[in-house]
């Protein structure tokens, strides 16, 4: 059935006896802040009051914005810039150079401590807060209806519990790893462990690989966990523990769908809102139109590695500019570095783009990009197949799902070189099965009962309007995680059976016994 | 925050370049087809092509209808409706004279062999539709985009596969037991199994009860698995299988949601529509209405036990009737039997009720029902609460759920007399909480994104514009149990493990013991 529906859904909200919401949002920041604010505009534009508190050394959340007021807290995170920037270049470098191992885990060793710090001040922002008795006070004060937090750090989630806030969450990653392991089961045979590159269908060997990654999450916890076991135990009592705090969120708003991860068991709680921050493109300014309008029918190519590739190694830019220069196409580079000496006349670099308009234009062919979940999911949005270059955290594992799906080709940088480059992009620019597979992505993506963002904000709304989501939320996370798997009730089932078993072969040999000393006395 | 927010939705959908649907349906027999005919009217009125099969002796399908075009299958399956009316009587002597257990489990076999004999029907009708060439391509010819069914038997299952065509499940019940046991993992320590009378939140003893419950699956599997394994086996090899065919469903539209069930996992194709049927309440006609405003300021009291008890053991009735006598309320009864010798004035008996538009009247004080789920959810949309009289099948189990939610006082058959039906009804009335937690039930029904008729739809429809909805579906399905749940993996790893220590210790072994040897031969 071709079908061509178009569909106006008119919400009209009667203005009447409406009270707007009072939300108080402890985000994360970096960014994660993206996200979160296009959360926080929407509900700004829906006539709810925002609070975000934000730490005044903040790195992405401003004091000022039209959207929301702040709470600046007079406290230093040091979520710094400057710190994951180098970061990422060192990483690139030992990639590049082949460093030895050791070389690899010290520097994973460095951002482990990094993560483990940045944790600690989250807490010790907290108890700065709860400890002020005029800011707790004012806050207090002011009645908020709900806590919206973004989990990768617990901050949110301990300060909603001090104020007996209903929880609403803007996730993906928490303390406790990727959100779905943390709420729903996740059975290992055919749920890859997110950052392990596998897929939903598993050789004998992947899965045990897949069991080992899932067994290294318990490392993860163990860097940041005791952080937030010390806060909670300080304002809840020695039995309080964060991972219930964490879990007794009412409404989990999560930043992908399956389109983008594959199918996998979840919970009444979960909302999809993938695409959310997904909208139709603008114009382009001037200058830019008239360079992509220029590409002809060769159309161009979009290269952006994220906002904390600012620059790159020289000979990975020179290599990267050189296989640019050879297409036919025009490109568009996000880059703010060193010009490389071999940018060809088809290249434009910019500091900035606007991604999401150029990522829309008809004329794009192919997207180069670093792998970030936002870039991804708005490539799918508007059809654009990608070239990967994954560099670190989750994008080598965003990106792999992609080439599954027949979207992307897949670079490392390690082997990177101008002929690599050029192949791939030449690759999925004239195999139509690229485009073709990302037109279907995108087909299913845009394909909702109710737009992504919309979905979001019925949820929380919901929870104002409900004072939570309780009836959605199961308490399993209280039980031991032998009681969770039943293995007391299993043993004792077994420990019955086993019993019963032996009384019954007992009383034979009994009764036969018996019977055979009667025969022998009979005999006798 | 108090919210009223009338929300109007409205969807048009331009017909200038629609194709609609062909869909064909396999329903279900008995009160099933009533779920399903309110989808077909749907897909009707948006323009779908709707075909139904049914068998010549169907007990509820007609062969004539606006709605949809009919295939009969030349063919006799004996769903009987004097066999279920005669069951129940039977069961409700039983319980009413305290029978032996073997009575109790001879009719509950009697069943059994009921189901076993239907389902063998079902399966022969199937085989009748496939080898019947002029009907069989007479159904490929036509084209159809989906086939919507009610696995509550697999013929639609088994023909789909056969045709090739996408499967959208309206579902609540399946061949395998209830819908999320049967394709969402189901932790027993938190997810009472259905009929258990149990909830999420269970004692040592009632898990083990839990536990042991699951375990009658088996057997239910046993009495109705085979005949769909044959009729598998008969046109898609030796190697295929019911449960396979049968989990690669695209969409289950499930007809219950978590304001009637217990919060537990659930799979991303799962949609709830818990609610398709309720609508507002239409005026009544003329004598009803009259009849329900003389009853005042105390209200009136519906009662209604379902299609299948048509009358009551007299002694029953009188005792009903006796107590609803002593009511102020005005009573409407939905009763075909013989007038109870003790009717009173405030009663009045009918064959049929307007069961919705009497739910909804604001003069309804309470509903006495059998406790079936449309009654139940009704009931709940309307914010009425509920004594409960269950008789058979689901019944107890949904009405120990309405009671453990405050909101129903169920009354044992067995035990029912006059005063405890007339207590329980005052209780209900009397006690505000009942309304209460009707009405906050009702809230949360009644509050989501879209309609749960329109979202049905919505995925009816999207798996006719994409051909199925595989990306929302595991195949998790096809694995063995073992390593579905990683036991190969986790043998593998624990041998592994055992076999690194066994080494080092023989190693450790091996070098103190030439240690020794040497220590000696030194001495020596």
């Amino acid at each position: 059935m071709s079908t061509a529906i178009l569909k106006i859904v008119i919400t009209l909200t009667l203005t009447g006896s409406i009270h707007c919401g009072k939300v108080l949002v402890f985000p994360h920041d970096g960014s994660h802040w993206v996200n979160m604010n296009v959360l926080i505009q929407e509900l700004h534009n829906r006539g709810h009051h925002v609070t975000v508190i934000r730490a005044a050394d903040s790195w992405y959340i401003k004091e000022q914005s039209p959207y929301y007021h702040s709470i600046t807290v007079d406290f230093s995170v040091g979520g710094d810039e400057a710190f994951f920037k180098t970061f990422v270049s060192r990483q690139l470098q030992i990639r590049r150079e082949r460093s030895s191992l050791w070389a690899k885990f010290s520097l994973d060793m460095e951002l482990a401590d990094k993560f483990s710090e940045m944790h600690r001040k989250i807490c010790e922002m907290v108890i700065h807060i709860i400890e002020d008795p005029k800011l707790i006070n004012s806050i207090r004060e002011a009645e908020y209806d709900l806590m919206l937090t973004d989990p990768a750090n617990g901050g949110g989630v301990v300060l909603a519990h001090y104020l007996h806030l209903p929880l609403v969450f803007n996730v993906r990653w928490t303390v406790h790893g990727e959100a779905h392991f943390a709420i729903a089961p996740s059975p290992l045979s055919y749920v890859p462990f997110p950052l392990s590159l596998l897929t939903d269908r598993m050789t004998f060997f992947q899965r045990v690989y897949n069991m080992l990654f899932y067994l290294r999450l318990f490392f993860y916890k163990r860097i940041v966990g005791p952080h937030y076991s010390a806060l909670c135990n300080r304002y809840f009592g020695p039995d309080a523990d964060y991972f219930e705090l964490f879990q007794a969120a009412d409404i989990w708003l999560m930043r992908v769908d399956f389109v983008f991860e594959f199918p996998r068991p979840t919970m009444p709680n979960v909302v999809y809102m993938s695409c959310f921050q997904c909208k139709p493109p603008k114009a382009l300014p001037d200058d830019l139109e008239d360079f992509v309008e220029s590409s002809g029918e060769h159309g161009i190519v979009i290269v952006s590695l994220g906002t904390l590739v600012g620059q790159l190694p020289d000979d990975i830019a020179d290599e990267m500019a050189a296989a640019l220069a050879k297409l036919p196409q025009k490109v568009i580079w996000r880059y703010s570095g060193k010009k490389p000496s071999t940018l060809g006349n088809n290249t434009i670099l910019r500091d900035w783009l606007p991604q999401n308009d150029l990522l829309g234009h008809p004329k794009t062919k192919v997207f180069v990009s670093h792998g970030g979940t936002n870039g991804i999911v708005e490539a799918i949005y508007h059809s654009t197949p990608i070239v990967g270059l994954p560099l670190v955290f989750d994008q080598h594992d965003n990106l792999s799902r992609m080439k599954y799906k027949g979207v992307a080709q897949v670079i490392d940088i390690d082997t990177l070189n101008q002929s690599v480059f050029l192949e791939a992009i030449q690759e999925v620019i004239n195999e139509p099965s690229y485009s073709t597979n990302m037109k279907r992505l995108s087909r299913l993506l845009r394909d909702t009962p109710v737009q992504p963002l919309d979905n979001a904000m019925f949820w929380i709304e919901f929870v104002m309007r409900h004072k939570g989501a309780a009836h959605l939320r199961t308490e399993s996370y209280k039980m031991p995680w032998y009681v969770y798997h039943s293995f007391d009730v299993i043993a004792f089932l077994l420990v019955v059976a086993s019993g019963t078993i032996f009384l019954i072969f007992a009383v034979i040999r009994y009764v036969c016994c018996r019977a055979c000393r009667k025969k022998r006395e009979k005999q006798d």
